[in-house]
């Protein structure tokens, strides 16, 4: 019997009614002639309210005990759901993670899988059980105590599932219908993709486009899971959604397939970093002790521009803007403890990260060329480029986001198919 | 080490603020010298809240899933609790029953214990674990499925640990600071006591005093777990509250303990019954399946009084009001299928229940006399009577049950230790 996972978020299960409308998604695909393994998450709000009654009640928690309580919020939308269909006269039941079981490692609060054993599941869907409803986000430990997989994992249980039982595919249902060519808020012209390639939605995940979290499309561009995303609110077919595929499975291809932003960036500065060997590790060492995620990093050559004496440089670097006040202590102990040694520290929290990103680039040469073009005719200045294979990124001033956005949007014609 | 079982009801673990005040109880347990197993009920409220998800997902629900869902609440106060006590610097664990494992049978949402091995929880005990913070009201199917116990679950959880790890006492926390002689509401001259027979609280809980679980007293009578009921609201140290305890221990017992009631009664009499051997069982064997619960039973012999022709009788049986429908259904469909035959069914939706109880009625002669009296000097008709060998029950109009049972408390000088 050919297989499906589908997965829904806490909007999509965030009460009764919802609940009722997702599993009526799945008798669809029953109907179709699936066996289904369906992946919930908590409603929408619980793990949230969990979380503060686990702050509340401690400051600096046992994660053990943190993943007991966090995790109870998925097992009630497991048991609802297998109650819905069943309702529906669907064979189905709920299975916690320890019941599957779903195996992880024990880094509580941020697990991840063993091994998910097939022998339970498969016996079920032997006996005539069509769906298999499984709480998302959690696992057991090989000590027997509940683990979550942090925050986003019922995506990467989801995707587990799909690679560990040979799914046809993975659908993501969540309150979006689909992966846009930019964010339909900043541009009225954005376009719905119908597919894109693993490596592009890794892009433009980690770039701030908050349809899929980045762990779950990795996992799925290493086993080949055909992932979909879809809207768990609309009237949905086998043609609905964006399909996050190998880029082998898209015909054709343009150059960029989509416009990412993050605007809660800021800009850091060190001034006058005696530049020698091991000085960019004297840096960012300290930085990711204290757990600053620092994204995009520049270095210039400068002591004759700034007129600097001696042999410096000034090393720039982009993190999260609440982040900042974390980096800059980190610095001042650095400094202090004479690990790096640098003049000034300047920080600009008014900037924003823009990013083009698509798989055509690597065949395809001055799209960084009509990137900057694009940016200058709209006289946006750029502060920082970096760039990789397959994307373009630059920091500018945050009050230009939404008219770069847009002018790299209608630059690369986005909008047209 | 010496050990204790303390139990948390729902109001007493409600909020954050609730839990930590719980938990300094423990703390003052510990700090006594007692290793402690900590036994917890849902949040109030939460309960109900997760079953009324599930009634309105399913009408005809699988009993497994609504375990699987309504456990949940157990789980979180569980995590809390041990976080809390980690806090205080208490080397505490959380423990889901399928994690002790507490091993019940497939009887989904009233399942009974098969047993609580005691490896894992005595292991952690000698690493130097001073509490073991268990979910009540769960435990584990031959299947690895999640079972509950029923309503009040947790104060059975509670005892069938202290019977298991041979605890020196089980303490009930709750919204109450004891069981009384009666209901306070009632008669403001109702006093705590401070020890009563397991038999006499069987009665009184069964009759409607809502402190303890029915068959939370039964386990520990047969177990001999000596029971404390205590507030979680008061400061409380070791001579607080009430001790349900054989009745050897109780030095000094009066003839009464308490006068209880139950106030929503109906009396439901069959009129002209064909008396013949068997007739009982055709009445009740019918009720029984249509789940009435079927308390107090009179049969009178009344074909000269009633003026009936041939070999009849009346038959008259006490049930709770809600049920009164059902029951007559029960019936009518009975006489229908020829199982029964009678002239008529009369209805009393207006009666409530007083009882007297104490276990010195066993050697005490004259206490129906005393209470019949009682009555009578307050012009109290008594509809029926019904005795065991330690308890007195009348049946009587409704708008006499609070004049009933403060005659009654007066009559056995109850407010008098």
């Amino acid at each position: 019997m050919p297989l499906l996972v589908m997965k829904f978020g806490g909007t999509s299960v965030g009460d009764i009614a919802r609940i009722e409308n997702a599993a009526k998604k799945v008798q669809a695909e029953v109907a179709r002639g699936y066996d289904v393994i369906v992946i919930v998450s908590a409603m929408s709000g619980k793990t949230n309210e969990l979380v503060g009654w686990v702050e509340g009640t401690s400051k600096l928690y046992d994660a053990r005990e943190y993943d007991a309580v966090v995790s109870s919020g998925e097992n009630v939308t497991a048991g609802l759901m297998a109650l819905r269909l069943q309702e529906m006269g669907i064979p189905a039941r709920s299975w916690q993670g320890w019941q599957v079981p779903i195996n992880t490692t024990s880094a509580h609060g941020s697990a991840r899988f063993i091994s998910i054993p097939r022998e339970n599941l498969d016996a079920k869907f032997a006996e005539g059980f069509k769906v298999a409803v499984v709480a998302g986000f959690q696992g057991i430990s090989a000590e027997g105590r509940i683990t979550t997989l942090g925050r986003g994992g019922s995506d990467t249980t989801a995707v587990a599932f799909a690679a560990a039982f040979g799914a046809e595919r993975c659908d993501i249902y969540t309150d979006v219908d689909g992966v846009y060519t930019t964010d339909p808020r900043i541009s009225p012209k954005a376009r719905k993709l119908d597919r894109i390639a693993f490596e592009e939605m890794l892009e433009l995940a980690s770039l701030g486009a908050k349809v899929l979290q980045t762990r779950s499309v990795e996992l799925a561009m290493r086993y080949k899971v055909k992932l979909r995303v879809l809207s768990s609110f609309e009237d949905t077919d086998e043609t609905s959604g964006t399909l996050v595929c190998d880029e082998e499975d898209i015909v054709e291809s343009k150059v960029v397939s989509g416009v990412a932003y993050s605007r809660d960036e800021a800009k850091m500065t060190l001034i006058a970093v005696a530049d020698r060997p091991g000085v960019a590790s004297a840096i960012f060492g300290p930085l990711a002790e204290a757990g600053v995620n620092v994204d995009m990093i520049v270095q210039n050559i400068s002591e004759q521009a700034a007129g600097h004496s001696g042999n410096t440089t000034d090393m720039t670097f982009s993190v999260p803007i609440n982040q900042v006040e974390r980096a800059r202590k980190a610095m001042e102990a650095a400094r202090a403890a004479g690990i790096v040694s640098y003049s000034d520290l300047v920080e600009d929290t008014e900037v924003a990260k823009v990013s083009v990103v698509g798989i055509g680039m690597r065949s395809q040469v001055g799209v960084a060329a009509k990137t900057f073009a694009a940016l200058a005719a709209e006289n946006v200045n750029i502060k920082v480029i970096a760039t990789s294979e397959i994307k373009i990124s630059v920091l500018i001033d945050r009050k230009y986001l939404e008219l770069a956005v847009q002018a790299l949007h209608d630059a690369f014609e986005l909008d047209k198919a």
